[in-house]
């Protein structure tokens, strides 16, 4: 399978947060091709029915498949808790989703067994991440408290990540974890690993759990065992090798694509991608 | 080489600083197998002559290839800028090492070319990281800024990680970073990864790479590649399976090892390896 090797990686999301996790495979795996599809013409999915985020998900898999990707990361974590299994069932690659390993990883991590959750208020009240921690262990051993924090979305994408009122904000939604006395808390949203520092000095010593981070990690062992990872080059890489399409573009798409990656990204394309 | 699979990981250190790393491996790899060796009887192993440690690191190599393991990981910066030749040489498996993973790492994560690295004196005076970073790209292009911080392990080892005095300290070693605009700040000593709240604090918006963290995804791809990870199990492993080895047990040892794993150990076994 060695000729997988040089095959891109592809990775959508319902929008510009899964360049966090795209930022994780980028950490770990700098010298992979990349696709992203960000299909900002119909974001959010999280206030969107089943029905359509797993109608939406197919063809965001159709069109990564018929770019010709190795594996596709589903970098959203609505689509990851809807829309998981369409996406397999229709995906001929692997297919790496954010819960699972967050989930895992979670569970490895606390040592008091409660476990926060934060996400937007689709992903909470799906329960996926609560439901996928609980299956990997006796229930009754484990507290998951969950907390939708729909502010941080737009704060992040504003820009306000060390604002006061960003603080304010912050100390309200996670009141409930001091409280509770949780030492592990799962990012259930692509958005909030920017907030991570607020996060961290809001609850001194929380181990904070990055979806996209253990994500990455999942692939590397995917790919590796396939034989279909590309070559470590000893030779730095200047610029990752990514290629940004999106479904709309958004005025701000730079700015926030740079505070994502933390660095300037190329223009987009703009695709169709209803099929 | 399936056969491989279910043989251990060997990790070894001239202390108990190691344990940072090998929690970072726990992280991304929990269900294998991990053999400890804590060289503590002649720990540390910075201020002694790199004839020495390249002897203490080959013994510490040996007991790990008698114990049989797959794979060594020289967690001991020390020893992976002074020794690591020779542990390659004497071993007949794949070597893992502090300081190339943490390196390119870094370049990856800089956007200015201003990369911080701190450490022991011996780690800092020997300028491993350094020209670990510029053999990697055109030196002229990056500029390293090193700070020795001596008062970090005996402050992690006390303990005191949040205390005012600690604060106090790491402003002063971190001042330089901070007039330099260093935005990438490689933690090139076990200990430190302990404070990175801290150092994240005082130099805001820093990027830290711990090199544990980076030398555990090289060993993913490494094993992986050869099929010698362990499958994954679907079921929540209470407690990682290690063997703890030290040449000495200090009276501190579970205290400052709970810090570093951030659970109980189980209490080590006292070996002789010289010789």
């Amino acid at each position: 399978m060695s000729n997988n090797k040089d095959i891109p990686i592809g990775v959508f999301d319902s929008g510009i947060g899964g360049l966090s996790v795209l930022k994780q495979f980028i950490r770990f795996l700098p010298y992979e091709r990349y696709i992203y599809l960000g299909d900002t013409a119909r974001v959010p999915y999280g206030n969107k029915s089943s029905e359509t985020v797993k109608e939406y998900s197919r063809q965001c898999t159709r069109f990564l498949l018929d770019k010709g990707v190795k594996l596709v990361v589903v970098a959203c974590n609505t689509a990851s808790s809807v829309a998981l299994d369409s996406v397999k069932k229709n995906s001929d690659v692997p297919v790496i989703d954010m819960i699972s390993p967050a989930a895992g990883a979670a569970l490895r991590a606390t040592q008091n067994g409660k476990i926060g959750v934060i996400g937007t208020r689709a992903t909470i009240s799906s329960n996926s991440y609560s439901n996928a921690i609980k299956s990997l262990t006796n229930p009754d051993d484990i507290e998951v408290i969950s907390q939708p924090c729909p502010l941080f979305v737009p704060i992040v994408e504003e820009g306000w990540i060390r604002h006061p009122a960003t603080e304010m904000i912050a100390e309200e939604y996670l009141r409930s974890f001091k409280e509770n006395d949780v030492d592990t808390l799962v990012l259930g949203c692509t958005h909030y690993p920017l907030l991570s520092e607020l996060i961290s000095n809001i609850l001194k010593g929380i181990t904070l759990i990055d979806s996209g981070e253990h994500a990455a990690v999942n692939a590397i062992r995917t790919l590796a065992e396939s034989g279909s990872l590309v070559e470590e080059k000893s030779e730095y890489l200047k610029k990752p090798n990514i290629e940004f399409y999106v479904t709309d573009v958004p005025s701000t798409f730079f700015e926030v694509a740079r505070r994502f990656l933390g660095f300037d990204v190329d223009s987009p394309q703009r695709v169709n991608i209803e099929q």
